[in-house]
């Protein structure tokens, strides 16, 4: 029997009655402590998706991470809040035992073709193809869980000194690994993908964990599944690191220079 | 008697009870249909400051518009799902009559002192002194409550025609009006203050609706206290606009150039 993708188990979801669901974190997406915030994100969206009172696709998505996720199980609660003709809104909650760890909202909608443009310039970058692989950091285990092929602020934890002199920009190719064909959970997962703007700008590891992460979808089901199991083009930045909290912004783009999502998130820092 | 800021009149709230609190929407800051969606997103953020359990200040604010507020009253519940030592995590919702109108979350943080640095850059503009005001629109009566003035990309509801080739970017100094002393809950209502980017690339109106508001606060209230009644400079622009839905993120920094906040929304547009 073949084994399921390590995403799809990840975040597979055993029913509990209305609305209520049980996953497991997975080995394949272990952090430094507990799991990779992407799983996480990707565990709630996969609730409200799973949820027969769901209407459309995923337009926004905030996970607010509320306390330290542990290994093992967690249960999660999706309750629909408000259903319009062409948008639903959701509420999130993931516990484990009597702990949340993560509220999140999210709203779905069923769009349809309008007047359309991209102001967001599509990134230079050599293709996937003419870089190599960047080797997956053996102290975080879920970067075993992507390929990566960096084409600027490379995957990282100390290299330069802390000079706060160089930007903390990063560019480079990302699929799932193994291969998996896109869809709108493992979009969210991806979206989790950059490293810590911090470790890219000071080029030394410091205690970090997100605090809120969100998610704005631009592509519909059929776009994500026409790029397959093909790289995405994801390009992030920080904008300010301040007194314990630094934000950060990305855009993953499909290789033909459509815009599938932009990403933003806040994340504390412990010095 | 002294009549309140109508600021402070449009985020009042009533204690119902524990966690709850009744509002009601303001004339002054009257949209043209429902009230300004930064003075709802304000009272939202309002009621989680207000909570006698509230620890810490704001970190990030994500508000759902779930459906349309009528002006009236309005119900809010803020509920602390997660206190930890240093971070507290709020769901709330707001109600009129039996229909959820907002979902939001936020969280709170106490911060302290840490190495920083600041990677965005003060854009360059003339002294909000040295610009003139521009005209409130009759149509949208909250534009009366904000002091503008703007460097590039007007206030406008049509001007050139929808070629699609200018760029959706807004640069203007912005604060209260009448004056008010900054602080988080104003801040959040800033935030709000861009006209939706869909009008300034198109250069006309089409109907749309924010659906998903998120705020990440940089500043602590002395910070905000200490700007006081002067202008902020606010920097908007689109990524992209595609098939109903479009995204915009702008920054707000004081005039000394600390950057207060970002902030990013996903808009619906009808065609």
């Amino acid at each position: 029997m073949n084994q399921p993708h390590p995403f799809d188990a990840a975040i597979h979801l055993e029913p509990q009655g209305e609305g209520r669901w049980r996953g497991h974190t997975h080995e394949a997406y272990g952090n430094m402590v507990g799991p990779f915030g992407g799983a996480t994100a990707a565990a709630a969206l996969a609730a409200v998706l799973a949820h027969p009172a769901r209407q459309g696709e995923p337009i926004a998505l905030t996970v607010n991470f509320a306390g330290p996720v542990a290994q093992g199980p967690f249960d999660i609660e999706a309750t629909a809040a408000r259903t319009n003709r062409s948008t639903q809104h959701w509420s999130v909650q993931m516990r484990q035992g009597a702990d949340v760890v993560v509220t999140a909202t999210a709203v779905l909608a069923t769009r349809r073709e309008t007047w359309s443009s991209v102001e967001a310039g599509f990134p230079q970058a050599p293709p996937a193809e003419a870089i190599a692989r960047t080797p997956p950091l053996d102290r975080v285990r879920w970067t075993s869980a992507y390929d990566m092929r960096f084409v600027q602020g490379p995957l990282q934890f100390a290299a330069a000194p802390p000079t706060g002199e160089q930007d903390s920009v990063s560019l480079l190719w990302v699929r799932d690994e193994p291969p998996r064909v896109l869809d709108f959970i493992s979009l969210a997962a991806l979206c989790d993908v950059f490293f810590p703007r911090l470790f890219v700008k000071r080029g030394s590891w410091v205690p970090i964990g997100t605090v809120s992460f969100t998610v704005y979808f631009h592509a519909d089901a059929a776009t994500l599944a026409a790029i397959g199991t093909r790289h995405l083009l994801a390009h992030a930045r920080a904008q300010q690191f301040r007194n314990g909290y630094f934000d950060q912004s990305a855009e993953l783009w499909g290789p033909g220079g459509e815009l599938l999502a932009v990403t933003h998130q806040i994340v504390y820092y412990k010095e």
